[in-house]
């Protein structure tokens, strides 16, 4: 156990109580009178932002909010007795926005760690200012859409700073008929300047997040906190089957061409096709049939596919399989299928140095003699994966009880948030420490 | 082979080219721009009603418009040289009314067919007038409601008929919301008056229907006609199955409950115990998954079952089999699920004198030494089931080529609409010396 942190437990104890405070006060900042919604470029984006850049001018940071609606606070690096403004700046994140109904932790929880860790770390350098003492500066970024909710299109927050935004976004409508060029103007952002939030390679030393798990991988194994290897990444599917829609009464089996039938057995090969794999997921999450009358044989079926595994390859090699299978099934039958890819990523692998940083984080909370930290890999997306395009990235995630996330049950303990502030804290000591080197 | 209709070959020819030429001045009468659609008490309606009567009228009958809307043109007995009002009926009917984007037969052959015979068997009394010189009189009917398009409940005129009329029907509404009641207003029907429409099993001799058949069964058998033996009638359920909504990522399959994939197998297992059982058809029109998202497990899927068989009580037996096998499905997968009944009617018997008399029409238009005609049963409702229910009924099939309904290549050749037209007119000679024996 290598501990770097010399910081008092009382003090870890009370940032993860104001931690655990801010989540229960920003769950109030909401468009759902019950339940949690918080939108991008809505109302609520906007009071997150601002209570987000308090927390951050209470820490001495300097604050703003970029042009694609992302609040940063920064603690500049300390060279000599000055603060460098342009120092290569270490990001920690993660988003504030929500999905419909959702639960207090989910983006939000590793923000506020990031202000911790921040906390922790700073170093005064007067006129109530601090900066860091380390070998980087610290941003710490609260990004404004990760969820998708209201465009439709996930990680809009982070592929601007990343640099990946799209100029076809702009034509995005919610559910209302807003572009989001609309929104960004209502919202007081100039969509000209959209070029202003990416941030270049050679400014980051990294990016550091940490989440909690959307999956009960921990809490099965009864640890709080685990080094994330990857960010594996959905590919998506709708898939249309055809045959013949026909009287229910009349038409015998053998005359049949029954598409919700195909469909049927098409779900089914999915499950055994990915149950018989390690580490690949396929849920099909939507299937209708059509016409959709009680007396008639459906003549069309629609549905979703939803397919992860933790390594781009093997995911792809079992979408063949799939579809090798959907081949026999329909051909047995009598009908056709055809798919339309609608959602397609890289998955993003965590950096082998950040890997390693956050194991020795985790390891500085753990007993002498204990295990080697888990190391999971997440079937959800993250912000990390689209700052994975300009710099390493790390991720830490902490213990969800029963695994429910995307829901308002979605739970965390302060207990596992203080062992997460901790590790991350000493996480980016240990990184300092490797750049010293 | 019996033959007792002495009519010349070309009229049976020149009825046959009549059936078919009013089944296209029908199909003209229409709610849709392109395609057919007659509802009940729509002015389509009103409007296919006055061309019957009037060519009801050109055969010298009697007609009347009922308390339900239902076409009706009656053929007096003869008794001495007197027309006798009172005398018991025969009555040969079917319906005008259509599904939506509807073929151009479904019903209406099988009233135009009716008048054909009616025709072929009529009696000059003078003044422009006939009547039936058999031994009851002939009534045909033009159903106004078989369907159930507007208002979702099926054989709604037959049923008025039939005395089964239920006054909650009142309340139903259509599309636009529109009630029963309401609608019987604005054809010009009063509600007060429905029990006029009802007639008495003492008034009644029988009823007879000839109705193409809505699947292929004679098409493969390379016949032009069949006796019905029975109208089977479906039971139709909606099922609930209950599971978990997850995180489709996070979330392993040992942790699933996924309602769609309990669903699918269910689906599966209602074709697999039908398909195993003779004359038991099962089918799932309609399935859903919710919440419907692509990356959420589905919690919850319902879908409908229509369940048809020759015997209500090899039918029950098969519902009993398939409940018992989505108690295993679900049991398996830790789901939960319930069904509720929306529709259950016995199946109805043709009865042994209609069958017999049917058989004997048949077989007069067949060469002699050819084998007896087909016999099968009717998974498509008809209102001959609620006509059952104060008479006895008899039906003739037509064969369908491709056993395509409900739908526009919906077809019957004249060939076979001229062979039927003989068989039904025999039919009631049949009936006519049963009745004088």
């Amino acid at each position: 156990m290598t501990v770097l942190l010399e910081v008092a437990p009382d003090r870890i104890a009370a940032a993860a109580r104001r931690v655990m405070a801010r989540c229960e006060e920003l769950a109030r900042v909401s468009a759902a009178p019950d339940g949690i919604e918080r939108v991008y470029l809505s109302p609520e984006h906007a009071r997150v932002n601002r209570l987000a850049a308090e927390w951050m001018r209470e820490l001495g940071m300097r604050t703003r909010q970029d042009a694609a609606g992302n609040q940063v606070g920064r603690l500049d690096r300390i060279e000599g007795d000055r603060l460098s403004p342009d120092a290569p700046t270490l990001m920690i994140g993660s988003h504030l926005d929500t999905v419909p109904d959702a639960g207090r932790f989910d983006g939000i929880v590793g923000v506020l760690m990031g202000l911790e860790v921040a906390r922790l770390l700073r170093t005064p350098v007067g006129d109530g200012r601090h900066g860091s003492a380390l070998p980087f500066a610290i941003e710490v970024v609260a990004f404004s859409d990760e969820e998708g909710t209201r465009f439709g299109k996930a990680l809009l927050g982070s592929s601007a700073v990343a640099g990946l935004w799209d100029e076809d976004w702009w034509a995005l409508t919610d559910a209302g008929g807003t572009t989001l060029r609309q929104a960004f103007l209502e919202f007081g952002l100039d969509p000209a300047r959209i070029g202003e939030a990416a941030r270049r390679p050679d400014e980051l030393v990294g990016y550091l997040e940490a989440h909690i798990e959307q999956g009960p991988e921990l809490d099965r194994r009864g640890e709080a906190l685990a080094v994330v290897s990857s960010i594996a990444s959905a590919r998506r599917f709708q898939l249309v089957v055809e045959g013949e829609a026909r009287h229910a009464g009349g038409t015998p089996y053998d005359m049949r061409r029954d598409a919700l039938l195909g469909a049927s057995e098409a779900a089914l090969a999915v499950e055994r096709i990915c149950q018989a794999e390690h580490h690949i997921i396929g849920t099909v999450g939507q299937l209708e049939a059509f016409p959709g009358a009680v007396n008639i044989v459906p003549g069309e079926a629609r549905f979703s596919l939803d397919l992860r595994g933790e390594f781009d390859g093997h995911r792809d090699d079992v979408w063949d399989a799939i579809s090798h299978e959907l081949d026999a099934i329909m051909g047995r039958r009598g009908l056709r299928w055809h798919s339309r890819e609608v959602h397609d990523a890289a998955a993003v692998m965590c950096a082998p140095l950040l890997q390693d940083v956050v194991r020795q984080g985790i390891t500085s909370t753990r007993a002498t003699g204990s295990e080697d930290p888990a190391v999971i890999f997440s079937r959800a997306g993250h912000d990390a994966m689209s700052i994975g395009a300009i710099t390493d990235v790390g991720m830490l995630f902490l213990r969800n009880p029963d695994g429910i996330s995307h829901h308002r049950d979605e739970s965390v303990s302060g207990a596992d948030v203080a062992l997460g502030i901790r590790a991350l804290a000493e996480s980016v000591l240990h990184l300092a420490a490797d750049r010293r080197a």
